[in-house]
């Protein structure tokens, strides 16, 4: 339907139509000009082609030569099924492109900047962060990381600065599956866990397919599934219901499950040995392909995890992620995965699309890392070093008063701390107060598909040194003080004040 | 539709339904034994869900869920609208996971191997590779490389190896702009050139937009944006005709323009100022935006191009695209990408999807060599090395018989001899006896949308040392004399010998 009033809005409730040029030319300024007056808002949904064609009195070809026109220039988009909405304002003089009108349909799943905003502050030296997960890099064995670097470079300097197969070096390959177990040719080096997961997502997830994941759970994980249009289901990881498992399989047939079982992001929780096997026979039996991220496996601070799910599966249904990034260093953007031959193929084919390889020399140097054993002492240090960390971390939060305010389960592996707030008291809050304290943390919605999560928050503790922890402790319970005093406050005054 | 015949092939002919077990289970257990006998191949099509409830007389639920059964187990995928097809057998006992039947649809686009194939001769030392395009590494400065790296790290150990902004360091941004042009908030730090093309194919591409591309084309751009299910219409670059342009934006509406207007791959060909100058006013004009990909720029031979469409564009029209690839290492998995800034913004919330940021190392010891001048001196050297280099091979071309057989344009930039076989001969044919004389070259099909370029073939001269060109040349012309010599033989004949 098109009425007068719908007519006078799009600017052609005035009398008849020129007859001097092109009649969608005119229909097409019209509506640019409502367009730019503000007539017609963001997100406006134009007439249906035919019932405009039929107000107007002129051809539906003409209506659709009048939207293409506009969609050309950035200023509508159609969707199919949808109609055709407005998309953009022309810009004002001097940047006359409407560029926002120009992103694709799927790109707009993007939004959520979470991922980007942590790496912006854990880069900002004016903010204290202990959002962004990172373990301790003032030891990082530099001197070994150069020796490794010059045997490369004099080895072969073409190798070093030039192309490299897809899938990986080989001999970076070859390290990774003799350190972590499996063939060379089931290794996929990534630049970091997240590309796999994005990979992953583009192989398997077609839009409106289910994936099951942690609830809580890794929220780089939760946002590229999201972008890829799944539907996310969270399986509760500290109830461990292997029966409520088999119900959403059932109900919901998903494409594919996502876990993060050894010392998990952001619980810090660890898959017992038996619900293990379990997983793994329910997946087998139910064909259900397991995505196994293994980021924090290394990472123990006491006694080592059990066996991966990888590891125990004789049925190629798990998929297995790890990265370089925790267990060594995040600014190496290494990491890799470990799957069936077909999938490996079908991903490096992805691969190649956006990031056709790896820089050579810095495989070069890891695998030597790998295989001379800096990267196993590194990690030892780590484990000490950690272990420091968490347990200043932890003293100094208590000694600033966290204790009815803040509880949490000490860690024994992984980087993080994770805490929740008692009574009324929302992460968000805190944050407010916590930007002003200039300290970073994650608010505890980013890792949940449900809006939970509003009275949980997570802090990595490996990233701050021990004599650093009473500052950033007494930031973070002086956040925490204050949100309180807010709840104390009513609002009205507040508002004065 | 479904009669007697489509229901013995599915074996479900003989005889009344089971009542011991769940109806569905029998009838997916059916459609697996033929899957697994074969006698259902590779996407074959089942009957639509109504014909076979209907010729079994069952419930459609029943259909539905003996579909989803298979489904689950990789075995059929259904499309919506299309139907419900085979799209695995059942691997062999040991690897009981069908993969390959949970690919998502997008992903099986991605089925084009050719550039992982050229990187994996690259890497292969077996084979003498002029494939891929590589500036000559064998004079990369290793030492002012290593001193960068050193100052790197003495500064900023954390920020060495830890996290970094998605839009990359701001040493480096500020680096590009100063160098090539610019602002640092117009920058986004880049794997390269060619993740740019796939945040951008990601950004602006829906599947069904067409996209103009350079014809013929780098293979890259072409390779990506069919894969984001673009329609490419090929725009001839020799024949840089502006009226066939504005036919071809007229007429098929394109989402965008891509082109590499300087020393373009494969060509070699430069766009003269002023066609560059009726280009961009064209784009205003009709709203087209341009991604200009200046990759091969800064390697001219004798005298600078003409300036960047980017350079010259007031409009904001054009989105710029480059890469350290070519100028100074591969290897090192360095570009960029200039863009107005809402461009930049949502292309950085892409990539932190898969790619949350580039090796803060490497991007420091970039922006080092950038701002110490490592970078243009070593500029220099390498133009003159690639002159040197040019010049062997094509002397070395000419002394192994190229004559009236194979032709070229003297490039005077970028990395490659584009050649044209004479007469009947194919690349295909050549490459045939090329793999057998171990050296590797790209064919002509891979640069065009539309099957053309058989008859011809891209070297990259540039990769190759002086004193190694004669070998290269003989290896390449006597597969091309091989190739002469099977089309003047008839077929029967070489099927005997």
């Amino acid at each position: 339907m098109c009425d007068d009033t719908q007519l006078r809005l799009l600017g052609l409730g005035d009398g008849p139509l020129p007859k001097t040029r092109p009649v969608y030319r005119h229909i097409a300024q019209a509506i640019e000009r409502g367009i730019t007056t503000g007539a017609l808002a963001l997100d406006f949904r134009l007439p249906a082609e035919r019932d405009l064609a039929g107000a107007l009195k002129v051809s539906r070809t003409t209506i659709v030569s009048a939207y293409r026109d506009l969609e050309t220039r950035g200023l509508v988009r159609g969707y199919v099924g949808r109609g055709t909405f407005v998309s953009a304002a022309p810009e004002a003089s001097g940047a006359p492109f409407a560029w926002r009108g120009k992103v694709a349909a799927a790109a707009s799943r993007s939004s959520d900047g979470a991922i980007r905003d942590l790496l912006r502050h854990a880069a900002d030296p004016s903010v204290v962060s202990v959002a962004a997960g990172s373990p301790a890099l003032e030891g990082f064995p530099v001197d070994a990381y150069r020796r490794s670097m010059d045997r490369a470079i004099k080895r072969d300097v073409r190798l070093a600065f030039g192309h490299g197969p897809t899938e990986g070096l080989p001999v970076l390959r070859e390290a990774i599956a003799h350190r972590f177990g499996g063939q060379p040719h089931n290794v996929l080096v990534l630049a970091g866990a997240q590309q796999g997961l994005d990979l992953l997502a583009r192989c398997l997830v077609d839009p409106g397919d289910t994936v099951v994941v942690d609830r809580p759970g890794y929220l780089g994980a939760l946002h590229t599934f999201n972008a890829a249009g799944a539907r996310l289901v969270g399986w509760d990881v500290m109830r461990h219901d292997l029966d409520e498992l088999e119900d959403l399989i059932t109900r919901y047939r998903p494409k594919l499950i996502y876990t993060n079982p050894t010392f998990q992001n952001p619980t810090g929780w660890t898959m017992p040995l038996k619900l293990r096997r379990q997983l793994l026979s329910l997946a087998s039996r139910l064909r259900v392909p397991i995505i196994e991220d293994d980021t924090y496996r290394e990472l123990f601070l006491n006694t080592p995890p059990p066996p991966s799910l990888h590891s125990m599966d004789t049925q190629s249904v798990v998929i297995h992620l790890n990265t370089f990034s925790k267990a060594l260093a995040p600014g190496l953007r290494l990491g890799w995965l470990s799957a069936a031959p077909p999938i490996i193929e079908q991903l490096a084919l992805l691969k190649q699309r956006s990031d056709p390889h790896m820089p050579n020399l810095n495989q070069m140097i890891v695998a030597e890392m790998i295989v001379d054993g800096t990267f196993d002492r590194n990690l030892a240090d780590l484990r000490t070093e950690h272990r420091r960390r968490r347990d200043a971390m932890i003293g100094a939060l208590e000694r600033h008063g966290a204790a009815g305010k803040l509880q949490w389960t000490v860690p024994d592996g992984g980087l993080y701390l994770w805490c929740r707030l008692s009574g009324r008291l929302k992460a968000s809050q805190v944050q407010t107060h916590a930007l002003a304290e200039s300290v970073a943390f994650v608010r505890g919605e980013a890792f949940y598909v449900d809006q939970a999560g509003e009275r949980e928050l997570r802090i990595c503790y490996s990233s701050v040194p021990a004599n650093r922890a009473d500052d950033v402790a007494n930031r973070i319970m002086r956040a925490v003080n204050g949100a309180k005093r807010d709840l104390a406050t009513p609002s009205q005054l507040v508002a004065i004040v």
